[in-house]
């Protein structure tokens, strides 16, 4: 996935975003603050707001699963709690199974379906703001 | 601006983005869509969401005034509309005399003070995104 980031989004190879963990429990992405930084030696808020953009998209693209299916998100919202003056992280913990379920399902019968996550950015391992985002698959049906 | 922001934000540099207008009416910041799309060949959610922070920025950064004074966000909400295919653009209106007043006399009397701004987000002219943001202003006292 972090390759086909890079490819398919510049501003990923700009921010040297990578892929620090994925398993079972969630996704950890993170940043150097050296291309992320602002005037003031500390995160550029937009970093932190696209970093955590492409973390809940990395889980809601995981989710829906094949590669005809678009992920786009709708609308979100950042608490910035504190200065990052570390290295820039995005974590998103998998949805419970009653979420999946509910979200696999309206795949399978809709088309597309919804999921809200929930991410935690950390200055390091202090965390620093909170991002919530709401994201829509949209299963690519061919018939438009 | 636009060079204090590109030797400051190297994402700013990354995503080409450039003040288009300035007047006493409003801020207008763009960026090519080609540094900053996605794997649609739309514009990635975390660019347009780093466009109108910085435009934000810039409106909340001018009204503060001083070079001392440090400008910050604390929140933003993020509602995105319809996928941007053309040039990023991103709209902040000054705020009205009431709201500058009271920003000018919290800055004066506290040493800080918040604004609440709006910006519209848009794909060449037509309207892609609403974005708000809240700001904060401190002024460096050298009290610590």
């Amino acid at each position: 996935m972090e390759q086909w980031w890079r490819e398919g989004i510049p501003l990923v190879a700009a921010m040297d975003a990578r892929i620090e963990k994925l398993d079972d429990r969630e996704l950890i992405v993170c940043a150097p603050l050296a291309p992320n930084r602002n005037h003031m030696a500390t995160a550029f808020g937009g970093s932190l707001l696209a970093l955590a953009t492409l973390t809940g998209w990395g889980i809601a693209k995981l989710l829906a699963g094949e590669t005809a299916t678009h992920v786009v998100i709708q609308r979100s919202q950042m608490k910035f709690l504190r200065p990052v003056n570390g290295q820039l992280r995005a974590r998103c913990r998998w949805p419970d199974d009653k979420e999946r379920k509910r979200f696999d399902k309206s795949l399978a019968r809709k088309n597309r379906a919804r999921i809200d996550l929930e991410i935690t950015l950390f200055s390091d391992t202090t965390k620093a703001a909170e991002f919530s985002g709401r994201f829509a698959a949209l299963r690519d049906t061919g018939y438009g």
